[in-house]
């Protein structure tokens, strides 16, 4: 089962369940079991949707706008090359045996953009680059998690692009800066309760540019596994219903191809994963 | 005129003026010219309180409880080694001369406490350090601000002490998890108008550990000035009315002395900054 956040008409934001091609509105415009996905997943109704269905307005898939699956996370934590390809093609790879602890920075709520949002370059990058990512939503208050216990803090699977201003990114030490331009988060389109989505292992994430693949990975090749990363952050951060884990990128951004493989104005990038969709987005720059 | 936020009794915050050892009650539990000190600032009420005051409930200064001067901004973002003389003890000085851009990370709202409050050293640290601050709090929504006009967009100033988790801080690149323990940034006691502040220039911030002087410089010191912060940091999010900007630490951190200026349980810090009044705040270990 298939959430989503998204609007059906006017600016009026909802949310719901896409099955089969059809949007049905459990939100403030529908159904109205609760304001946001967020609310919905704080309030245990995540994944119990069932006779609700019936009742609720419907909607073409295609008549829906997407936004990011939660619009509204109180906090959004990202992971840096946690995958050994992109370890390898960043030069970090000499680090990897020392590399204790992964490597955390943030991005801002308002950075998002949902699933058929445009990606927005602006005009003062020369280094804008996708970093097809899977993000996890967290389900109930999480602080200082034993690894043991961490999937019971998970509501839900998405897919992220990281879109990542790279010159603005490695200006100093710091990443922030080229992570957190307004309209960079790719973020949905759908959340899979995590017991509908199943072994993570088996799950493939690809991304591609105007079709061409340019990453491809196993989920099970993540350098710090999803509880590994819950008992990290959890550790120095307390964590609440709806925030978001991004859970890093393999190699093959466009930084480091051979040539560049940065991204233009026009260009359509997706971001597969097993079981989640396609979130796909297409570079607009922003005048 | 300072303004704080504030409890009076029990836990209703609250928000108001202080002068003179007196704490004039301005929000929900007293004169109830606004919510918060942030809507106050979002309102243009702030720096506007005059009549008000004599019929506002009033309290001695030392019967409130401080809560951060801002408990709920939605942004803070952090300007690391921002004095020459930080960037000399870091043995970040060789890049100086190449640092065309500030260094910035951010800080969860949930990390922050109020003057008086205990700062939290966890458990599992053994490297708790302070950074003692001048802040500034935005007064309106600012994006792609030009220097020549940041003044305009600045509400007030107050003094952080951005309490700093080292052995976490340098585990990876990234600062962020040092950067974001709950009970670790210090905020307050007040938040003075910029038209009473008058020239940042003339500003001298002195941090204390039990009373012996660790950090002292003029805020004019600053690499990248106040302008250029907010120029910068505009470039690439969008500020809003309450959001907060940590200028950054001169030299003198504990970290880099010899032997070690550390914290320890009980240790009492204090940043003071002309016109800002005192921070303070005493080092408790989080069990």
């Amino acid at each position: 089962m298939n959430y989503a956040s998204f609007v059906t008409s006017g600016d009026a934001p909802t949310w719901g369940v896409v099955e089969d091609g059809i949007a049905y509105d459990l939100g403030p415009t529908g159904a109205n079991l609760a304001p946001t996905l967020r609310s919905a997943v704080e309030q245990g109704l995540f994944g119990m949707v069932g006779p609700e269905l019936q009742n609720a307005p419907a909607y073409a898939e295609e008549a829906i706008k997407f936004l990011p699956a939660i619009p509204d996370p109180g906090k959004i934590v990202c992971v840096g090359v946690n995958y050994r390809s992109h370890q390898q093609e960043t030069g970090r790879e000499a680090h990897r045996t020392e590399q204790k602890a992964p490597t955390i920075f943030t991005r801002f709520a308002d950075t998002q953009i949902g699933h058929l949002q445009p990606a927005q370059m602006p005009l003062t990058t020369s280094e804008f680059d996708y970093e097809g990512e899977m993000a996890l939503v967290i389900g109930q208050p999480a602080f200082q998690v034993r690894e043991a216990d961490a999937f019971q803090y998970v509501a839900g699977y998405s897919i992220y692009n990281d879109f990542s201003v790279r010159d603005w990114q490695l200006a100093t030490t710091q990443w922030t800066p080229g992570k957190n331009f307004p309209g960079t988060g790719g973020f949905g389109p759908y959340l899979v309760p995590a017991t509908v989505l199943g072994d993570l292992d088996r799950l493939v994430l690809e991304t591609r540019v105007n079709g061409e693949v340019r990453q491809k990975a196993s989920v099970g090749d993540l350098y710090f596994t999803i509880p590994e990363l819950i008992a990290y952050v959890t550790a120095f951060t307390k964590l609440s219903p709806g925030d978001v884990i991004v859970t890093g990128t393999p190699g093959g951004v466009g930084r480091f191809m051979t040539p560049s493989g940065l991204l233009a104005e026009g260009d359509v990038v997706e971001v597969e994963v097993t079981g989640l969709g396609t979130l796909r987005n297409t570079v607009e720059l922003v005048h």
